[in-house]
């Protein structure tokens, strides 16, 4: 149940493309806490949309982008990462000159240099990525308070005014979260360590185990390996957009790693201790 | 808040060497149940002893084992597997000839093939592993229904008498685990796979990423690092005492992981997707 926080109106009409977990997410939190007037979702999915608009997360909704754009005054792409630059500069062409146009894909590189090479006037487009989420997909999952105590990485570029990105600013923060600026580079470095890679990783340790064995599995398989459930029509288009810096990540994983299995084999128990604490101090700097 | 079973008496005393999180989690899971009619607890610590009397985990304790293990029938050991030996030979000396001995050590191998060899007549040792635990140390989080649900591995080998092994079966399973015996090889192996290389993985993922950029960690990489949090003290002689079904585990996960490495640079999109949903199709068939 989300609270009310009778924030100020920031916006008339909000369009959310592609109305699954986050936009869903998106959808509640902005009406709950009166932050648009009304809210636009945008899909293919006629049933999927009725059921977003039971839920409260879309006012209306609508299968194309013709009739809605022209009247929206901020427009949240949240279709996967590989069809955002295109239904960006689709959107742009529609939307009104003073309207805000942002995203909230896993990747950021390619998609902001593909969009600032199209896009030079009217619509100003900012690209976001709020760090939330769930292996759950769909807005049936949806959640008002999603992106309360998250962080929202924004990626401001030339020519964006600076106006416009400190009002998707303040749009994020009245979700709850904390928005931190990043270049779009730092912005992939960053999430390949701290999203692309763990799901790497729980996927390649959920995919290598005997089946036999799994009846013995207990919470620890089972917190390592649950991001692996999310779908490979999410990921796979995130690993491909930014495949650079998630093979940089998976070095650095994978030198780690080696050092285990070094320290191991050589029986160098001193040396697994400190490798196991140095570890443990960076999850224990996290909280539960 | 532990259920009360009403199931049949089981053993006059139980003896618990080590109350930690195991060690008072059975405590407490026996007493509620009704299934012994006291606990003794034994430690170094007189102030944790203490409190765990006072949670009723166990209802008198002792720093030695002369004063108790004489008097005792079903003796626990739930200490770090490198003390496991050497606590259950001085318990035999000290047992009353029809008692049962176990413990919930992580590996089997090593303390089965020891002990194997030095115990010949009197009081029985069978080996124990309940798949449950939590990267919290301490009895502070005990819990009267840590077991229910999960899988109890026994590994019993002559010359247990199949009276006593299945008289610890009923018990183990009046705790609520379902009980699977397994050689101490094939427990080792397993147990490698499900539950000591997750720990070497995620504290790895957590020893990796760049320090700067862990305030952008999200749920995902919560769950996948949870398990790093556990202290070196007692993973450090579960990896020693289990090295070649770990290294041989390490192989596996470093194959897998290898596959992903290569299909992504090789830009394989097909075969990315089919290596995800095969991770994916794992983790699904385990619930969340």
């Amino acid at each position: 149940m989300a609270c009310r926080y009778n924030e100020q109106m920031q916006f008339e009409t909000l369009a959310i493309v592609g109305v699954g977990l986050l936009g869903g997410s998106i959808g509640l939190a902005a009406k709950s806490r009166g932050l648009v007037r009304r809210v636009i979702g945008i899909g293919r999915d006629e049933d999927r949309l009725k059921h977003s608009q039971r839920q409260g997360a879309i006012d209306e909704f609508a299968r194309d982008f013709e009739s809605v754009i022209p009247q929206s005054d901020l427009i949240i792409v949240c279709t996967p990462v590989d069809l955002i630059v295109e239904q960006v500069q689709a959107i742009s062409h529609l939307a009104k000159p003073e309207s805000i146009i942002t995203d909230v894909g896993s990747t950021k590189q390619t998609i902001v240099a593909a969009l600032s090479k199209s896009m030079t006037e009217g619509a100003t487009f900012v690209g976001s990525h709020p760090m939330a989420g769930s292996e759950k997909k769909g807005s049936e999952y949806a959640n008002a308070n999603l992106f309360v105590n998250r962080v929202t990485i924004m990626t401001p570029t030339e020519p964006a005014p600076r106006d416009r990105v400190e009002r998707l600013k303040g749009f994020w923060e009245s979700l709850g979260s904390r928005v931190v600026y990043l270049t779009p580079h730092e912005h992939d470095r960053a999430v390949a360590q701290v999203s692309h890679l763990p799901h790497a990783v729980a996927t390649a340790l959920a995919g290598c185990v005997d089946p036999r064995y799994l009846e013995f599995s207990a919470g620890g398989f089972r917190d390592t390996t649950r991001i692996a459930a999310a779908g490979s029509a999410i990921w796979e288009p995130i690993f491909q957009a930014n495949r650079d810096e998630v093979l940089a990540a998976c070095e650095r994983f994978a030198l780690r790693f080696e050092e285990f299995r070094a320290l191991l084999s050589a029986n160098d128990r001193s040396g697994l201790i400190r490798w196991l604490n140095e570890g443990k101090q960076v999850r224990d700097a996290l909280g539960s």
